[in-house]
């Protein structure tokens, strides 16, 4: 353990994608059994109480590389370019000389049309940077390659060339389709063939040649340049679709391990008109199927219990290095999976399986000692994470941007007093959804505010949805036209204004600056005097008409 | 006049500094006699419920250049950078081909801090383009040159001292400085002195240069680039203080002119700690006395008696030189005066002599014949002229980026609803006020909301502000604590909320490319089908494994 504010420090930054709350041994699952994170959460911080800024993964993450709301970075969706000039982690962290790499995805779309307003060439170095979204991309693999889709080529391709699995396609082809009993190749893009071995061992699937770049990551960086701080970012595709994973993964769990859907008769009723379009498109009703529940959790337990296995590997390696003892360790996903409850697929709406993610935090510092092993039910929000970052690394807290709380006093049990309302948006801007109910484009949002015992979703052109955490934690009974909850609504309009109204574009000055700058006129300008003995009275000096010459005189 | 989207066309956009709604005649001053702008609102439109943005200079003129509301630009303040990369009207008339230059003021300060950040050297092109805004700087003047003001300074020095006005700083010793009945030189920063007469004759004032300097731009873009359409920002500095005006506009006007101050004795008794603050204030103070007042309105009288002269002799060039035929002209100003209204001096706060200023456009298209010499009593906004600028230019709407509306509709009369409330903020972070009340830098705002009845006032620490303009067009009656109108700041509470929650961050994706996105998946994504069957079903095609090979392969 290191003293605190003492040594060279490192943080390695987990990301899973789409790995709901509730699917580690850690957070009760029952028979998902994942001793590395839970053995990870015995030396660390478990948040049971963790959201996302957004249910979906472009927008959820420039929330985690910016620190920053949806309303402030602005990337709303998938494929939304981050405007050129939001700083990010990367950005932060070169400036406090921390290196700052990547292996994996990010999901950044760089914003071309703001590089060529500005002048800044896509190839050069902060034209690449930008790309990066502020990373040095060790290992970049945004972990959806299928035949057709507009994306760079993984290394990964390569990779699985070198070891036998030849294609034009080998992600699509090999590491993402298994063989049906009668010979034929399936794609792990049909929930059909989810129970089907991926084409690749487990030792050369996606998960497992991420977490040994991860390694050689380190390797590299500890070896080149010893004294240096490191952030990795360590952001895996799984247990993300397609739904398929190598054996023995592929056979560890059956329809004995699927739990029963979270969901109601009731909820089939719905009259808000988003929630039943959702319900009714056909992804949902797909997910919402008890036949592909069967199909498709056995794969997605397999995919997080290989995650879990490549995350043992990892951290017994870094123990033998001795990396444990500097080394700020976090686990995170950028959002969940609905796997038919609530009769929905995927993502996308307010529900606690969208939003609510694992979130573990080893600390090394000794201050950690008081907490390890412990769970914290306060709520947490993934922005939190870049200013934590930046505290552990003795960075400025620049409240002018970051929008989250450091989460030291929560590690360090030193909190007085915490947040009581945590905040995620979403904008339907380019789901069906909004085509289907007419809902014009500057409608699209939505904002979801939870505290301990309500959860709230204000829309722009729908009334709310409420539940009642305490008395509902299934989240199955709506009380968002309930005229009983009339006050509580109130009370969650005012928090969503407060909010929204809070100084989030006010970035170019920082506190410091605008403490200076309070109460204080400029040299020279006199307003409000009447003549030179007010001058006197006012400032405790006499008038000088002629107090010196121009400082930047250009005559 | 030239017909709807026929012909070269140049917009002319004038700028007052500090100029109230109601000190023209055509907005009923009873004395201030300002014949060359009743004449043009006469071929015009006389907008009656204009308001900004912001009352102040720098918020205020970032919302006129960006098109955008405060809490979108960020620029909240006096000298708070404009972040790098938000676009400017510069920058959307630059690409439609429009030359868009400056003439005077602009309160720009650029973000160093960024354009380091994007390895964007000042003194390049980019950079410099960002220093002036977007702007073509053909004569910038921020129009404030006091000794040691750490400003560049102006040509404007170079003008005076070649006119024989010699002095380190003509601008303090000459422009704004006086001559008393012992011939002491006493500075116009004084309010004591600001009937003295400004030691330049009028036709060497900054108002008469600055004018002089717009017909140089005109006639040399004319001459040298007949074809192309130019939009030119005329941005005075007057009647903003110093309060002292050349002869013989310095004795036009006299204490029987000073209007009765529009005040009450109970708004000295007022229970809101921010409004008792300022009223309190050294400098809200000195304005609310009566001495003062007869010293400084005589005195902002003549500056604006002195501007519409200028216009008149600006005006009759350009209908010399058939420029009227094919140039848009829009008369405003950045912010209003209260001169002692309400116990309060300055602007800053949320009463109409602050936030409410004159706008008169003349459309030389056919289709505003129709409303030549009306007036319009729709709320209109600062940011909107931008669009209107667009699209008087053709340009592309870009909803994305403007919020404002183009006021097209109603200068050709074919509006079909309007907007119901418009919107202002404020921010006191650098405010005296602020460390008097303890106010925290995260609470230091203010939305005000106003509709054709009423005006409501919300701020983040404080209870709100509410008057109803029907009944109490003078904003005597503070309703914001009364508890028969919670019915109506619920209402406006709503309305804020709607306002603050509109998607201004989602920036970097057009409307077409959303709607584009809409609905498709992309290529390659199969989400939620069962199998190939499904497939076919769904997509009423075959499924084909390899549709084709990697767009862009690397491999």
């Amino acid at each position: 353990m290191i003293e605190n504010n003492i040594g060279k420090r490192n943080v390695l930054w987990i990301m899973a994608d789409q790995l709901r709350f509730d699917y580690l041994s850690c957070y009760g699952h029952p028979s998902l059994h994942t001793p590395n994170l839970d053995a990870l959460a015995a030396k660390g911080v478990r948040f049971d109480r963790a959201y996302v800024q957004s249910p979906f993964c472009g927008p959820s993450r420039a929330s985690y590389y910016t620190g920053r709301y949806c309303r402030s970075h602005g990337a709303t969706w998938n494929g939304f370019p981050l405007r050129v000039g939001e700083p990010t982690l990367g950005d932060h962290m070169r400036e406090i000389g921390v290196r700052c790499a990547l292996v994996g995805k990010t999901h950044m779309m760089p914003d071309l049309e703001g590089m060529n307003r500005l002048g800044i060439d896509p190839d050069s170095e902060v034209g690449q940077r930008h790309a990066e979204c502020g990373f040095e991309p060790y290992e970049r693999d945004d972990g959806l390659h299928p035949y057709g889709f507009d994306e760079a080529r993984p290394s990964y391709d390569d990779y699985l060339r070198r070891n036998g699995f030849d294609s034009a396609n080998p992600w699509e082809e090999w590491a993402n389709s298994g063989i049906d009993k009668y010979g034929n190749v399936r794609s792990g893009w049909f929930l059909k063939y989810s129970d089907l071995a991926a084409r690749v061992p487990a030792k050369h699937s996606e998960t497992a040649y991420i977490t040994g770049r991860a390694i050689d990551f380190m390797q590299a960086a500890e070896s080149s340049r010893p004294n240096q701080p490191w952030l990795m970012h360590l952001s895996y595709i799984k247990p993300h679709w397609p739904y398929i994973v190598s054996p023995p993964y592929h056979e560890m769990y059956g329809p004995e391990d699927v739990l029963p859907a979270v969901r109601s008769n009731a909820e089939r009723q719905t009259d808000h008109p988003l929630f039943r379009a959702y319900q009714n498109s056909r992804i949902c009703q797909a997910f919402a199927s008890e036949e592909a529940r069967q199909k498709v959790i056995p794969a997605y337990m397999g995919l997080v219990k290989q995650l879990d296995d490549q995350l043992g590997r990892l951290l017994a390696w870094m123990e033998d290095q001795g990396l444990m003892d500097n080394t700020m360790i976090v686990f995170s996903s950028d959002h969940g999976d609905y796997l038919g409850d609530h009769w929905m697929g995927e993502k996308d709406l307010f529900h606690e399986p969208s939003l609510r993610t694992p979130l573990i935090i080893y600390d090394p510092r000794s201050a950690a000692d008081i907490t390890r092993g412990q769970n914290s039910d306060e709520l947490v929000e993934a922005i939190d994470l870049l200013p934590t970052f930046q505290s552990f690394f003795g960075g400025p807290a620049k409240p002018q941007l970051f929008e989250g709380l450091a989460l030291d006093p929560l590690l360090h049990d030193t909190a007085d007093g915490w947040r009581d309302v945590a905040f995620a948006e979403y904008d339907i801007a380019t789901r069906p959804a909004r085509l289907e109910l007419g809902t014009p484009l500057d409608k699209s949002g939505m904002v979801t505010a939870i505290d301990k015992r309500w959860k709230y979703t204000w829309f722009r052109d729908f009334r709310p949805v409420l539940f009642d955490l305490e008395n509902d934690p299934r989240e199955l009974i709506d009380l968002g036209a309930d005229p009983a909850y009339e006050k509580v609504r109130q009370h969650f309009d005012a928090a969503i204004l407060e909010w929204a109204t809070r100084p989030h574009g006010r970035t170019t000055m920082t506190h410091e600056q605008l403490n200076r700058m309070a109460g204080k006129e400029p040299t020279g300008i006199l307003i409000g005097l009447w003549d030179e003995d007010d001058y006197e009275r006012v400032f405790g000096r006499s008038y000088d008409r002629r107090p010196g010459l121009p400082r930047r005189a250009e005559v």
